[in-house]
């Protein structure tokens, strides 16, 4: 294994397409996505100039991760104000497009809210519109912040972990840029450690079964001029045991109340790997992926996903290489267990860095602690 | 998750075409192939005239795994000399197919030795055609009851260690009848738990990167009529976790004289998962697995494949469905660490299954001793 960085990696600036953007031409507002169905084969950009076609782009994946969609459904009430369609309706169509994603309705009554605030108050909807793009722009704003918050917390906890440098870092599915307002979560640590000049090796498990590793953060890290080498999810424990892993970085779609996090799946052998080794294990998430009402683990309702994910090929390529549909590689009528995320205990967890610092260790007390600690610095802003 | 079966799996026979066998059609001797590369798409059947068609079929890997490349190589030397060719040229490059096979070079050179014995002794050529034919057909044989053998052994080490029976058991990798004279190694255990009524599930876990899991066992799987699912290789620590999986199952390449195990990448992360969730380690292998030679799992040289395997779908079912060779899933130029076996410390292994009976613990001493005891029998017959 040399040292090699993708070829489009030579520059060191991080991704030039942001996931999204709101640009205003002559012809008026548009909310401008990279398609991520299409990546990494190719780097395509869809215009929405209605709340509808962002509606297809989420249910088509190609805007996605928790965060993005927040910000995605913000943006896309403040399009159907702007172009004056009828703000509720956009804002159910959006809300419904994918609805597990909690963050997705947060966005949406965010700037639906402020949109409804300046309307009642003025009658105006050309005001309402303004501060709908302003709640959009705010959050979008709060989310990058909050990811290189989370991005300097983390990378002081790794100093101070791994005193000597040269960080080697495992990743599991993808956390930076394509999933945030900024530069991620678990990713955006890793990124912090290559920029301070203190990444020696990305490693990027490709994450089956939908292959975010391998099509999404191996291109985050590329394009980033990171040193990254993938592997098969289950090449990881060969690396465990070889020496070659300093600490696992991950992200957390729930953190139940007693330290329990749902992540994709994957995630919890890795956690056990690094137990064994005595690795530390990282997860990396907002505050907003703690959620009290949830009390634990078996708590947490784990999605279980079609079986066709693992009994055919369903990378992106597949549709662009000519092949309808995926592509079969098990026999018909197999049966595929296929839950979308798993849940590590906190007992397995070293910390959890968030954006108001990390805890360590986790305990029901102290992200309780965390989350008030959170409130209060909302509360005064 | 209900219970359900392939839909070719409604029998309950074994697969009904064998990997290899020999055939005496009126044209002359033949060796049909079952092709490999085209499972579970397809059951085509490569029908060999000569040894060079049957080195070409290794080196594609139509005919793959340890125990049967030794058969196909024997067969391969008694072709050569039923057809009239030269022995010795045929055997080399049998030999030279696949270099690293060090059972293909163990089956080519017990043909070619009786072939030679016999030829020294009477100067015909014809009966010491029949000579290799007869040391192939044994080869062929003593396989098959030793897989019978490991099998039964592989039984009653389950039912001690799981008295509740209604085995669920996850496997990695293929070990059953498409890489052995009989039914194979860690699967014919399986299938003898299932025909004794006693399994409950085999949990299939893909393979990545060449999913053998998917392609191959879970074929021989629905074939047999057994109760089998199949998962990402990272989804073994959520059954794991889920108190679903009763014991693990898996092959070995190759035994180091101290119980180390090599055997396809994913089977240590399963070891340690295992371990963590008090679950029995099982390794089924042939007693010549045992390498007295390599002292050690730091003395085990691990392949390392090339990156393509994961930086591209190579599944053999893309070229079918018209694709050029891989479809490329990362960004051009992305390194891959491809390592093709990991090695699993024999702490960690619960029992080795051989045709000779059960290890457990698994020591260097209790190794030898099995060792010793092949011979003796192996010295009576």
């Amino acid at each position: 294994m040399a040292d090699q960085q993708a070829r489009t990696g030579g520059d060191k600036r991080p991704t030039e397409i942001p996931a999204i953007r709101w640009e205003e031409p002559p012809e008026g507002p548009v909310l401008v996505l990279l398609d991520q169905t299409r990546l990494p084969a190719e780097e395509v950009e869809l215009v929405c100039t209605d709340a509808s076609a962002l509606v297809e782009a989420i249910r088509s994946l190609a805007v996605r991760g928790a965060p993005l969609l927040g910000i995605a459904g913000a943006y896309g009430v403040a399009l159907a104000a702007a172009r004056g369609f009828d703000v509720p309706e956009a804002a159910r169509a959006l809300e419904g497009a994918r609805p597990t994603a909690v963050n997705l309705s947060v966005g949406v009554r965010r700037a639906e809210s402020a949109y409804q605030a300046v309307l009642a108050r003025t009658g105006d909807p050309t005001a309402a519109a303004v501060a709908a793009l302003a709640a959009a722009r705010a959050l979008h704003q709060e989310d990058a912040e909050a990811s290189a918050r989370m991005a300097a917390h983390g990378l002081t906890l790794l100093d101070e972990l791994l005193p000597a440098g040269g960080h080697r870092i495992l990743t599991h599915c993808n956390t930076g840029s394509l999933v945030s307002g900024g530069e991620g979560t678990a990713f955006a640590v890793a990124l912090a450690a290559h920029r301070a000049g203190r990444l020696r090796r990305l490693w990027v498990d490709e994450t089956r079964p939908l292959l975010q590793g391998a099509r999404l953060t191996a291109y985050e890290a590329a394009r980033s001029g990171m040193p990254y080498t993938l592997l098969t999810d289950n090449a990881a424990g060969s690396l465990f045991a070889a020496g070659e892993v300093d600490a696992v970085l991950i992200g957390a779609d729930r953190i139940a109340a007693d330290g329990s996090v749902a992540n994709k799946v994957g995630s919890y052998p890795l956690a056990v790997l690094a137990r064994y080794h005595h690795v530390p294990f990282i997860v990396v998430a907002p505050v907003t992926t703690i959620d009290p009402d949830t009390p634990d683990g078996a708590s947490i309702e784990v999605e279980q996903r079609p079986g066709f994910e693992v009994t055919e090929i369903v990378a992106p390529q597949v549709a662009a290489a000519g092949a309808a549909g995926g592509i079969p590689v098990a026999p018909l009528g197999t049966q595929a267990y296929n839950p979308a995320f798993d849940v590590t205990p906190p007992e397995l967890v070293t910390a959890i860095v968030t954006e108001e610092g990390a805890v360590s260790p986790v305990t029901a007390e102290s992200l309780a602690g965390l989350c008030a600690r959170s409130r209060r610095t909302a509360d005064q802003a």
